[in-house]
């Protein structure tokens, strides 16, 4: 990137914590009502917290193509009204910023008990044919989004000199992971490598199972004080940082969206005092394949180049040293936009509190999250936040 | 209402100021890119306060109908990248809440200048014939919002025995501030009360000149220290205070949204400590003429039942002892949903500044700012913010 990435966000001046974290299931559930979903996440995170709606402050809820409202919908549903809330759109991050805007209230002592919440129903916003927004520049030239990420891919192999092949190990991993995980969205049996390469191609080298599919589902977390929430249950926030990126365009020396997961981590490390290599498990953006190599190399979990490298080695799979998307990720459990921050947050506090059953990363103690969202809009990212949780008696 | 709304906001540390406002004008541009409405608002702002995009630590955006990612389009096109940036929908009041997170942020040491910005495109997003939403249940039910405010009218003029004409008078005093506004989208010849009365019925009382036009545009504001803005310039903010609306039903004392505004309303006379008579200039949310009056009721500018005689009294008329909506309002400035709320602010700083011309309200130093968004999702409303600006040496 030419351009440094400002990060001027002011950190915590409590300590933060996770009481509580519920989900919907994730799937295609055009019947149901968004609210509904939405509904039964708040709900599971306020019970798994112990608190009732009137213990509640404040809520920020992430939602991309949720209509106008849908914040207030989804809480008035749960007995949530009467309290500052707050609906965030940030691209696949909505659900992210959401949960970072909470964290920073309760950081600052603005709120004691907020509420985060991502909902989003792409069965029913997609239900025709898909095609690029007339509001959207590079929609209307070519560029969606797989076709963005193919030329990430493009770009990255080319200089590296890797076979395409090798991003297939990606999606083998994180879909067998997914087969574990009861609320995935593709939770069936889990293809074979060959059976990620055969599939439809949709923007070379990515192929269809390469690909996250269209998800609905909600997901939320209660955030607290980490002292009040009680140590031996809560989960520490050690750290959340968000940067929207910087500009970008195609004199960069790196693929797009690099640069704001590097800046967001590397300020995320300092504020938690701890290296990439301490990190035990990591919930991270693949919504293709190639995202999760770039993002892996650019938490610096991996020299440049090596990402590739680290789902075929057994690394980042179930079982190995840095077991990544343990849930399934965006290919498997489903990238249901604004949820699925939250939905990575939660997978993260269970696998910290032990509770993720046949998914549990056995002596997990920190946990990174990662949620990229968007660019294309003359910025490397519209934005990206990193957290690090747990880790701390 | 039947349950008192609870506001917990903290308020702010240090004093907030605004170091400079920017407005597009105001109407129906189809042809153009909404992020071009913004750039316009965002690059007036930053010149009026003395600033380049290098000094902002983040920016707020507000819109309601803006696609993915319009934030970063809007920010990106004029120079601002590599800082967060949050984007914001609170219906109505989407930058308003954008302008109460940015005074906060600033209120709270979060950061030290942060653009608050507000954009929409209407005339392109209702291109065709209105439909209520497939996703409103409301909406489908026939309670668009001119029903909902009409059932508010009716409410009111059947709870005080008021002549229903006497709401027209709204309508012709904001109209008459428009013609003085040459950004209004309704800025031309004034109509008459008997013109008012005798235009297309809506949804009784309501006539066609008693509602809101369809607008376009884009405003935005520059937030800082109040000392470091430079006190003779500055307008200082001395308090903003943000409610989402309690439940609320057929069953409710009350019309529909009151109990929100008086909520905000009370909070933020204590965070100033000021009175509603101490108030100089305001502007409101006069959606529909109806908006207007039961409004300034709830900020305490009159006892109940008083406020349909405010505009025909010349109370709240140019030169009156409390103009109201200087600008022309909803009515005749117009209404881009997320945009209003940092239009209103543009006005009262103009105004707090001597600056208003034609329009300018003599020895203004304490000015009153108030949007209402949303409502009947449950809740009486989604999202009300009221602030206090000026009025300090």
């Amino acid at each position: 990137m030419g351009v440094p990435t400002v990060e001027r966000d002011v950190g915590f001046a409590r300590r933060v914590g996770i009481s509580g974290v519920g989900t919907s299931a994730f799937g295609r559930f055009p019947d149901e009502r968004i609210e509904a979903l939405g509904w039964q996440a708040v709900a599971e995170a306020l019970d798994d917290a112990g608190i009732s709606p009137g213990d509640v402050d404040a809520a920020y809820v992430g939602s991309v193509f949720g209509a106008p409202g849908v914040a207030n919908r989804v809480l008035a549903g749960v007995g949530l009204a009467g309290i500052p809330t707050f609906r965030i759109e940030a691209a696949c991050a909505s659900g992210t910023v959401a949960f970072h805007e909470a964290c920073t209230a309760v950081g600052l002592s603005r709120y004691d008990c907020v509420v985060a919440v991502g909902v989003e129903q792409l069965s029913t916003q997609f239900a025709g044919p898909i095609v690029p927004e007339a509001s959207d520049p590079e929609g209307r030239a070519g560029l969606a989004l797989p076709a963005l990420y193919a030329l990430q891919a493009n770009r990255y192999l080319h200089r590296f000199g890797h076979d395409p092949s090798l991003l297939a190990h990606v999606a083998v991993k994180n879909k067998a992971n997914g087969s574990r995980n009861p609320r995935a969205h593709l939770g069936g049996a889990p293809p074979s490598f060959d059976e990620v390469l055969a599939s439809r191609p949709i923007a070379g080298p990515l192929t269809l199972l390469q690909c996250c599919p269209m998800t609905d589902g909600a997901a939320a977390a209660v955030v607290s004080p980490f002292e009040a929430s009680g140590p031996t249950r809560a989960v520490e926030v050690r750290a959340s940082t968000f940067v929207s990126g910087v500009h970008w365009g195609a004199g960069s020396d790196e693929p797009w969206g690099v640069g704001a997961v590097r800046a967001a981590a590397e300020r995320a490390y300092a504020m938690a005092g701890v290296g990439p290599a301490e990190v035990d498990v990591l919930e991270v953006h693949d919504a293709f394949t190639i995202g999760e190599v770039l993002t892996l190399e650019a938490l610096g979990i991996c020299e440049p180049g090596e990402g590739i490298h680290l789902a075929p080695s057994g690394h980042t799979a179930h079982g190995g040293r840095q077991p990544v998307n343990p849930s399934g990720g965006l290919l498997a459990r489903g990238h249901p936009l604004g949820a699925t921050g939250l939905a990575q947050t939660a997978e993260l506090v269970w696998q910290l509190r032990g509770e993720a059953g046949e998914r549990q990363v056995e002596g997990a103690r920190l946990a990174l999250l990662e949620t990229m969202g968007g660019g294309a809009a003359g910025v490397d990212a519209n934005a990206c936040v990193v957290a690090l949780l747990g880790g701390a008696s």
